[in-house]
């Protein structure tokens, strides 16, 4: 860590700072610069993180030297996770595509879609059971009743579930019933909902959240992995732009920016990025390209009757025809889309 | 609401959007314009917030007309609402002065911080008992213990006192010793949060999320008004920016967007927005010019030993004269700052 | 054009309403509804762009219904426009490649630079000669002197030069040297220099500004075309973010989104967008999977020499092997690489 | 500087680093820490200004210590300077009041604008005879003949007038007119008119662009003063947001941060940065109360005629009770509203 001081900074004042630098049981190594005088101290920066050094008097400025991630973190872990979701496969060279409706709707409704999406090459099912919905008033998921439907779907065509929990209460609950957990963009930093699925022994799918920085959605996988599930994939799914003509400004640069930080693997989600059914393809071909470990596609047979988001999904032909172009792609790039798990006789 | 089709649209399309449109029950109103055809919709706006109609084949675009918001909204309150905090009112022309820690820490120092604010013409005592933390190896607050010392410091000085809470299964606990709930920016989007503080019977703090428009908070206010609780303050803690010399983007223009379209009241805290002790006092005097009502500060007595959030604190001395500044201009503002309730006898 | 009225407009303020529209010589159609009256506008919507019908008392909202923008649009040019930058083709399936250093420097290093990202593919040399620095202090180029070298460069590998434009006064110079103008990011807006390039014949780049909407840079291409000049191509460089972990926030979805509004081909500049050369290769190839009509890359062969904007480039090594994989994908998605010009004999 | 090197750097790449701080004629400071090894730089910051050393392989990171701005700086100028525009000061204490419409129309309404605005207390009168219209079809101003009127208004009420000048060819022609020239947001940063400017003996308003820093900002007025003109106001009107409901989001924190950092005076635009003639005055207000030395209010007496801008407006009686308002909180605040310069006689 290193601090700057105020120009006008006295030397009672800079003796402050080594004093209590020290008494945290750091070394310092005080530079008197033409202009500016700069401490560097040299030690555990954990400490210095509790510490609120920059409401020192006389100090401008504390620059932190490392990231405040670990068990996140590429120097921890140097090689890229794999995350194994009940047999299917994703990170390091392995593509996990999740595709189905926004909300777990009829029994039939879903069949169709995942027997279609199945077809079309994906290899993970979704449906939200429990939806974080903006208005009260709008429809809230079909509860257990959705779950059940879920798990029923995923065992009929062989295909893990991933599902949404919105509530620490419910996550012994939905990981009864679903392969893998989602936490959603608006409860990126519910801390209380991460410490829960930290001690779940399901897979995480952590969405990131819109106004959240690379190091915050890292420090949120952190509260996942400090809790020893290490089992966490995280989403790229857009964040709050200036420009209404999306729904969020799809940062596929994140993809990269994350491979550079993490070993956790990152997948991309351009339906709710983008909130428009022309640009999914083109955006989700772009994260698969950025270097994207997965894509997940909100997929429905009738979207004008989705009960939620239905004008961004795909239908199930243009599912088909975006996998078929996003399996050239991932071949071009040497990378393999996870078969689903040989079924258990 | 206002559809607009595309201009390629197809007759066909046009008869199936107008059925669908009357399968809700609803009213159109075709119109051919010159480039474009828009079909107005007439009737419960309600029953079209539920449907996907911008799904619809030929639909362009879909433009509410109404608020999506109905009990927080300006039509269905005309006046101010004034929320009573155990004897403390904010809105309608009251003040509600808000100081305290970031976090609650050891008896002594809340007793000397809660002296020195009272005095100074602070009307509620505040501190984090359960801190949401972006780190999960950061200090996370004193929990029951913090509340028992709120608690004890709020009767001590007559203050009724705000805490946060974090996580669903804590409300009714922290509901015991609090007088006001607060809801953190990181769970303004928490629904199952916002559903058990609306059951409470406790006033409620709403602190705007960092990427949250005026419209999705007050969406958030309205999942708490339609459990049935009346009592929420709204806050405006500073959204993302793109410029770091400020923690946050103070968004003073808040305050009088929110009174024109909402009756709840509005407070500003300029401790989060900026995170300097030195731009508090002059946006904490623009939150008020600009109709806010009430200031939330942070203080400490001596920041640099802080548990949290040090370098954003006020010191009793700079909050003692920022209020006096205050207290000026509410009188030119001909704004009440809200005495303390008179002690039980 | 549709008005939306406040729910409180006397039947006065309306009957005003529609004497405005028609003094204008349009038509109204008027529809009340159960909260709001509206008003549909019929005719050119051109009049009333020029109007200040929002400041009409009793209007609560105006919503255009029409684009502001006319020849760019894909309604007056359906099909993909094919711009020619003497005789490299972009856009309509071909692909403009353009690589080369930040600033023009002394003439031996752009002849090997030029030479290398030649023999990689490229088919459009850059380099600056004017420079828009933030500081008055930094290097500012080498002005006529710059673009005598690139001029020479540019003959001795047949390949056409693009070079920025940063003041009206100079539009005739630089045209005289260079085969296609830039307008930068900070000049999108410069509404003297866009008329002024409108009026030259060369070819135009016109990059985004950093928070410009994709209308914005849709009306300032509408500028230079309006002006007689219709060859312009569109760059997304990265727009302005809150994550300061990238230079700037990189749109790549703004590249399906103008394709889907207009025929002008729009080019990808991974360099500005992320200012970092290890997500450069990432990015570059995320905007062609996602339908760019080209690329622009910075290369150097000593980025810590670089007269500007070292750290943002490619050596020539790594430009080599991006181009390389480029090529692959542009086959892949059945794009072809301009082929440089047959020179003269 | 201080040079923060990756955690894999080699001795080689260490050496290299030294070598070239030295071959800059600079001293160095070598720190080995725990985990990163970090290297201050000591000397003449300018000269690393223009290097790039973030592009030296090893290098992970480059923190400068000074701001890159010296005339602009408090360090430079500690005491607020002072703006004299032809008799009207602004700075130090004295607030400028400018009012006026955002297009100079017809000779007679400016003048019975002027004659209102001025009555109520304003003391600089502005309007646009050159409009930098996002539009190429859009009204673009009255150019010389509006100049003229200005002038004429200006003399008629004993007023300085104010007015953008957006191209570096007619900065000499408006500065025969106007008493001080404006620089629009749009082109903060177009730096060919700002060295015109610069060069100019007329006081400058400089306008905030949408996206630029507080750092950016200071840079463009270091331009301007870098060519010999002290007499830069600067203006804050509002930032690119998230959320529509207003046009642009108002940053009100600018004003203390401007403060902190730069002796320039600082005003605010609440017309601009809002955009709804409802916000304009508890905006203003707010801009005082935190500290700017002057507000900018655009004044139509019918805002539906308004050849630009018009819903942005205040009627010429808002502004009169917002201006009364305004006189209370100077006074308040201890500040004085200029008083118009003495006619010569």
């Amino acid at each position: 860590m290193i601090l700057i001081l105020q120009n006008n900074a006295t030397d009672a004042q800079i003796d402050h700072v080594l004093e209590r630098v020290e008494e945290l049981g750091l070394k310092h190594h005080l530079s008197r610069g033409t202009f500016r005088t700069i401490v560097g101290i040299i030690g555990d920066e954990e400490k210095l993180h509790a510490a609120s050094l920059d409401a020192i008097p006389g100090v401008a400025e504390v620059i932190p030297v490392l990231q405040p991630y670990k068990l996140a973190s590429l120097e921890a872990h140097p090689d890229p996770s794999v995350i194994d979701v009940s047999g299917v496969k994703i990170g390091g060279g392995y593509l996990g595509m999740i595709a189905g409706p926004c909300s777990v709707e009829d029994r039939d409704r879903m069949m169709r879609i995942a027997e279609s999406v199945r077809e079309s090459g994906a290899n993970l099912f979704r449906g939200g059971a429990y939806k974080p919905r903006t208005s009260p008033y709008a429809f809230q998921g079909l509860a257990v009743e959705g779950l059940k439907i879920l798990r029923d779907v995923g065992k009929a065509f062989g295909m893990p579930v991933v599902t949404e929990v919105t509530d620490p209460r419910l996550v012994e609950t939905v990981s009864e019933y679903a392969d893998m957990l989602q936490v959603g963009a608006r409860n990126m930093q519910n801390f209380a909902l991460l410490t829960e699925v930290g001690k779940s022994k399901r897979p995480v799918l952590l969405k990131r959240g819109m106004s959240a920085t690379i190091s915050d959605l890292l420090m949120c996988a952190e509260y996942i992995l400090s809790q020893g599930n290490a089992n966490v994939v995280l989403c790229e799914r857009g964040v709050k732009g200036f420009d209404s003509v999306t729904r969020n400004l799809f940062d596929v640069a994140a993809v990269p920016v994350i491979h550079g930080l993490s070993h956790l693997p990152v997948i991309v989600d351009p339906s709710h990025a983008t909130g428009k059914p022309d640009l999914i393809p083109p955006c989700a071909m772009a994260g698969l390209a950025a270097g994207a470990d997965g894509v997940h596609v909100e997929v429905h047979d009738c979207p004008e009757q989705a009960k939620s988001d239905g004008p961004q999904a795909l239908l199930p032909e243009q599912y088909r025809e975006l996998a078929s172009q996003m399996k050239g792609l991932a071949e071009l790039l040497g990378k393999t889309i996870s078969p689903l798990p040989e079924p258990l006789t």
